[in-house]
Parts: structure tokens; C-alpha cells; sequence
């Protein structure tokens, strides 16, 4: 497991000045990010720009509590499973330990250059593997 | 059933050159405003300005092929539930015939002075009743 | 002079309500999609994906009035000077008859192979040339 | 002056790879935000809620290199002027002190409940004044 915090801008608001609720799944994006800088060990942008992307072939999202306008959305992401050429990824987000939203998001392994699904690289699966937490539930 | 059409702009676009997926959920909104204005006969800022929002409890949603820049995606809207105070509304985006996203929104029905849940008021819920389609498959 | 319309969509506000300014400077992006499908007779997005590209260089942008969720902003695209790889745009919008925002962007063509400047091809020139108004104002 | 600086996420890059430059025109208010709470010393999410907003009246933008995945922008904050109900700021971006933008804002400052022109609080006022430059150049 691995936790990182975001901080909610004036840009993420909608006009009932909470976070915008799209905008809540752009930052499940962030602290993949954040997860590769802090845990992985190597920043996304760097295994980006060589060539291995991951791209969101499905999300599950709850939101459980408005975000707030400079909340420090804590967000906990948990790796559940690590499959040949793909990832599922649990987020959970809080604001003072007070739970905002959950959410699972299946990502492919995409060589970049083709666009195909590649497998995992090893270096990667043995981090993402030191993720995982086995007492993490089967279900949102 | 509705439909309605968006135009993928350069400003959805992700690195890869195709539509990056949280403005993929935020096509979900813009078609649920033009649900309003093309089927339920009023425009959706008219009803938020009146006070009452639908803030979005749940999203679920699978990218079934990429979505490129200048697309033209075709969204179904289909109202899967009807509840006292929320709707369950199941988006099917597609290009040219070729399935591209399905989705499935929860929203609740919120009084926007008070932010509080409220029952959904009987001329709009006669609206998304009529946009329900009783052979919709239960499952996304 | 070439005029479009955009809608004021709900993930275009901010928590005051009103169309939040950077995504107002997104609507010129827009606008000048609009105005290559309108004006110049082929898409932006096939131009692009042969490898034209139009990076902005600079903008300036006065926000007139405020701009509310489902307004029509009516803007109008007047080229004002045509370089050899660079182009210089005027953009009003108005909501109503009722100017709202001007702007003011000059972008350099490039070749996005290279990511280097390249000289407006002919055909683009042309189509560019037409859309000049000599009585344009040289100072937003 | 005061320095903040953002780091650059994979939803700000455009179909190029490189920030979108809405999305850069956004980080000026990112800046303007930590600009509160690093220099005026309370976070501006409350001086808003408190009722006094600061909604951008014209901004002018520079973008002089492309701003790549991963950077991190450091912004310098200039207070170029103070007015009565107003403020214009100066925002210069550089990358490992490279220059890549240099932007100038004016926001009208503004009752949020009346969304009227006010006096900029005294308090306000001074915590301004201390982030001018008088060394800063007159024209963008």
C-alpha cells in the first residue's frame, strides 16, 4: 500500500463548489503518478516517455462525501492484482481520515509505440506486487 | 432511449492522442444535459438553477476502444432506475456503429440551497420514466 | 470573419458559478477547430494528423462579462495577420448580442514531426487570407 | 515576490506530449493559490469562503518552450500593482531555469455574495504590496 495527498484546487470545483466529480477521477491518475515516484521507485513520466503506457480500460468509482475546496484528499492506493499485461488498482481517498470516495481501475500494459498490450516488465511486477495487500476486499 | 452527439475536441485529448478517460466521464454530464434539453424539455441549467442538482454517487465505466480527435461519439442514454430521490442512467458511447464506452451513472437528487436529498419532482420523474428501457441488461 | 457557437457546459464552471477562465481560453482552441471544418473546408483534426500543427505562442484575453452555465458563446474568428509560419487571430465572444470575452492569439506553425516551424503551406494560406478583416482593430 | 512550484501531470499534456496551454494558463491560479498560503499567510480556499473572490479580468500569456510530462514549473509571483479593487500580477515559469512562460493577470476583487467590485481588505492590501518588485519591467 502506499498513500499520497493531493490538494483540491479552485480548477477541480464545479459550481456547487465541490470537487467536480470527473476531476476526482483524473486525480486516481495523479496518485498512480504519485505511487510510481513514491513506491515504484522511478517516475511514471520516465517508463512513459520508454515507451510502456497504461491505459484505463475500466473504473469503478463511489463518491461518499463532498470534496471541499483546499481538502488534502489522502489517497490510498492498493494494488489487488497484477495479471500478465494488466493492473487493478484500488483507491481510496479521505480528508481528515473521514472516507470521500473509493474506487478499482483495470489498466493494460500498452507498448506505446504500437499500442498493443505488452507484458508487465519484471522490475515493474515485483513492485507492483509489493503493493498488494492480501486482507484487501474482493468488491467495491 | 435518447441520443446524442459530442465532437472530440483537441482539449480531450490525452499524450497518446487519444481521448484521455476522465473527460471521457465528463461526456457522461454533457450527455445527461443534453437529455434534458433534447427529452425531458427543459434545459438542465434552467432545473440546477432552480435548485436541484444531481451529484453523481457512482460512476462504472469500461473503455472498449480508443476515441480519437474529431470523433464524432453517438451517446445512448437509457434510465435504468428511477428511485424517490435518485436515477440510475446506463451510457453507451459508440463511432460510426462501433462501440467505444458503456457506463453507468448513480446520481442522487439533491436540493441545492440545503445540499440534502429530495424526492425527484413528478414532472421529471415522468420524464426519465419515459426514457427507460425495460429490456436493458442489469449488468454493465 | 468566421463565427461558431459553443455551449456552456456544467464541467466549464467554476464554484462562482461562471465559466472558469482557463476553460474560456479552451474555447478558442474550439473556436479554431470550428473554424478550419466552417471556414477552411477540412477538419482540424486531418490536418493535424498529417502533421500541422499550430502550438500558441501567445494569448491575450479580456473577460468582459461573466459567462453562465448554458449561455451560447457566439464567437466570432477574425484572422488578423498571416506570417510565414506563424498566424495571428481575433476572437470575440458575445452571449446575446452582448460581448462577453475578446482575445487575441498569435500560434506558429509547425511541423509535428519535427516539432519545428514550417512555412504555412499555400492552400492553408489562402483559406487563412480570406478570413482577414482590414478594418480590425490593431489593439485588443 | 514568492516561488511556488507545480509539477507537471500527465492530464495537462496535450496530443503533442507537452502542457496544454489552457491547462498552463491554469497554473497561474494553482500559483495564486499557494501565493496565499506561502506568502499572505491564510489559504485562499478561506479567504473565499469568507466572500472575497478575485476573478480574472484580462490575462496575457507568453508560452516561450514547451512545458514536457514531469517537469516541475517553478512560478515566480510579482504583485505588479495594487489598485483599489484590483490586482495585477506577474507570473514568470521556468524549468531547471529555463524560462518557459511569463504571464500577467488582472482580477478585480470582488463580494462574492454580491459578486460586486470591494476595497481590497487592508490586511489583504499589505501582504500584497510586500510582493511587489519595483525593479519589475512595465511591459510583458
Amino acid at each position: 500500500m502506499f498513500t499520497t495527498t493531493i490538494l483540491v484546487r479552485f480548477g477541480d470545483l464545479d459550481a456547487a463548489g465541490i470537487a467536480y466529480y470527473p476531476r476526482l477521477v483524473n486525480y486516481l491518475h495523479a496518485a498512480f503518478e504519485d505511487f510510481f515516484s513514491g513506491h515504484v521507485g522511478r517516475p511514471y513520466p520516465e517508463v512513459y516517455r520508454e515507451g510502456i503506457g497504461f491505459p484505463t480500460v475500466k473504473v469503478e468509482m463511489e463518491f461518499l462525501s463532498p470534496v471541499h475546496y483546499g481538502d488534502r484528499v489522502e489517497i490510498e492506493v492498493t494494488v489487488e492484482r497484477v495479471g500478465r499485461s494488466s493492473v487493478q488498482i484500488r483507491y481510496e481517498g479521505s480528508v481528515g481520515g473521514y472516507p470521500v470516495f473509493r474506487a478499482r481501475n483495470v489498466a493494460v500494459v500498452v507498448d506505446m509505440r504500437t499500442f498493443k498490450p505488452m507484458a508487465l516488465p519484471q522490475w515493474l511486477r515485483e513492485r507492483f506486487q509489493a503493493a498488494t495487500d492480501p486482507s484487501a476486499p474482493a468488491q467495491p
